[in-house]
């Protein structure tokens, strides 16, 4: 459901409102029933509400908003920082999120929530992907954005470049390579061919602006390719990315936020995916936050949140096709 | 010319066998009129060639190619570094230079030269820009990049990251800004809208990812508003590429390398121009190198050279227009 107060709501039915989104995945809102009456109402979607139990509920129809009801939620307001929305969104990830885990849905897509507002509501994890990872008792992710042209992993998240400079290891490259590889296969790319951008412009032209690239990329790139990965770099990071996007690469590693967000939402910003690699399970999110500016007033752009829910839909399906396999191959006990 | 080992006079001719660029300006190349035939020869390109001293020869034909013949050059080999190539390339950007300086021309474009080449004929330059600048009498230049979508400047060049971090002064971003007006002018702004893009991720956050965008830029911000311009920053770096390529913005300030050329490479790899702020005089040119890899084999795109001919034709138009006006509303002496 992500925060209510938020534009969550109205963007989840205007992607339900799409029959293609409709076809290609079986949806359950973990939420609150009556908000989503109201976002139907808001949006003027000709879709029935159904309160169902699960998956399994005889009452779930596919041609229907059907909600996981388990949210209270007594008093909000639009637009606004509110603790009881902070809880309830908080409750709607842990929920959808045990409900993967116990293998009763094959992925989640968060709608936004309000770091404020869940901290508000005495919530210990600085975002999002921090309780998620919490949840699937991992303790490592990256953020990947998704588009039509390009898929970005971050090496590094929330810091300053200056910070960044003083945390980057060979390491910690490697392990960003090795956190992305099964959310890659659920993209469907068994050998992906990832490069490594560069730290320094021109990967620092032979150590004439900056050695980072040399004393810590280029060795991570080598223990990757020795481990017999499909890795290059670091390459330029003017180039790499135009390159990625006429196929040269299934995957750019991005060493700093920006690196990777200028790229992606450059060239699609309403369309990209985040997607969480690290987890066990399936996740992906709108690129968004909550925009409370606009909230609840049936202005926001459901192409993002459409575009996570379709995307989940594809990993999902690759997924369940991987552990068919996996179990057909594996030796008999 | 460029270095005539490199892609440079391939690129031309393709460049001059448009009829469209010839139509939009009158061309004279600065160079060895042999090369040019043999690059006529190499494309296929149905153009007689001129030898002529200037643009007021009798001989000159809008039609031909017109070569001002006045660097020599015995002995060459496509696709090498070397110093014959090298000097000539210098020599024709000093002369070209120097005829723009006298008012025989209205700008320059310059094909690639190759560093390494250059200064084994003892260039004492880093660059084509140093060298301009050093002709011009200026101290000060600032790399502008130039294609549909996008206007970028960059507040610094060829620096690693950490020398960035600890070069960038709110008077820098200041003078970037001052050096690029009047080229925006010559592009036509007058009265340019500019994004100063911030430096941490989510211009840091209220300081939660480093404090360089309170401290540095949004101070140099508040001196260019005060001075009257129409300034905006720190702009997150993720969305203000985006929300420029929207029309928000006519110029977006990148504060490093990579922060600049990342989304124009990605938006238009093939078609972006290099213009040079700062200088007195218009200089653009095809933004990529000599390409030696494929020089001389009939292969080279010069989409970006065509560009790069076409925006100093425009900007000269804009610039003559320009001095017209201040001519006629200069108090009489």
């Amino acid at each position: 459901m992500g925060d209510p107060a938020g534009v969550g709501p109205e963007i989840l039915i205007k992607a339900l409102a799409d029959p293609a989104v409709r076809q290609r995945a079986v949806l359950l809102i973990v939420g609150n029933a009556n908000i989503f009456e109201q976002a139907i109402a808001l949006v003027g979607a000709s879709l029935p509400i159904r309160r169902v139990q699960g998956f399994d509920d005889p009452r779930f129809d596919p041609e229907a908003v059907n909600v996981l009801d388990v949210i209270d939620l007594a008093h909000w307001s639009p637009g606004q920082i509110q603790p009881d929305c902070g809880r309830a969104a908080v409750q709607a990830v842990e929920t959808a999120t045990r409900m993967v885990l116990q293998g009763e849905a094959d992925g989640i897509v968060t709608a936004p929530l309000h770091k404020a507002a869940a901290h508000q509501a005495s919530f210990p994890f600085p975002g999002h992907t921090e309780f998620l990872a919490s949840l699937c008792g991992v303790a490592e992710t990256r953020l990947m954005l998704v588009c039509d042209e390009l898929r970005v992993v971050h090496a590094t998240g929330h810091l300053s470049l200056r910070q960044v400079l003083d945390i980057l290891t060979p390491e910690r490259i490697v392990e960003t390579v090795e956190l992305t590889l099964p959310t890659l296969r659920w993209l469907g790319y068994e050998q992906p061919r990832i490069a490594v951008a560069a730290l320094n412009p021109h990967a620092g032209e032979q150590g004439k602006f900056g050695n980072e690239d040399d004393r810590i990329v280029a060795p991570a790139v080598r223990q990757l390719q020795a481990a017999g990965h499909k890795v290059f770099g670091p390459v330029p990071a003017d180039t790499v990315f135009w390159q990625a996007k006429q196929g040269a690469f299934d995957l750019v590693v991005a060493l700093y936020h920006d690196q990777g967000h200028i790229p992606v939402k450059v060239l699609a910003f309403e369309r990209a995916v985040n997607v969480t690699a690290g987890l066990p399970i399936i996740r992906t999110s709108p690129d968004h936050g909550v925009a409370f500016d606009i909230a609840w007033q049936n202005k926001a752009n459901a192409e993002s949140m459409k575009a996570a829910i379709l995307l989940a839909a594809k990993m999902a399906q690759r997924k369940a096709a991987e552990a068919t396999l996996m179990g057909k191959t594996a030796p008999r006990q």
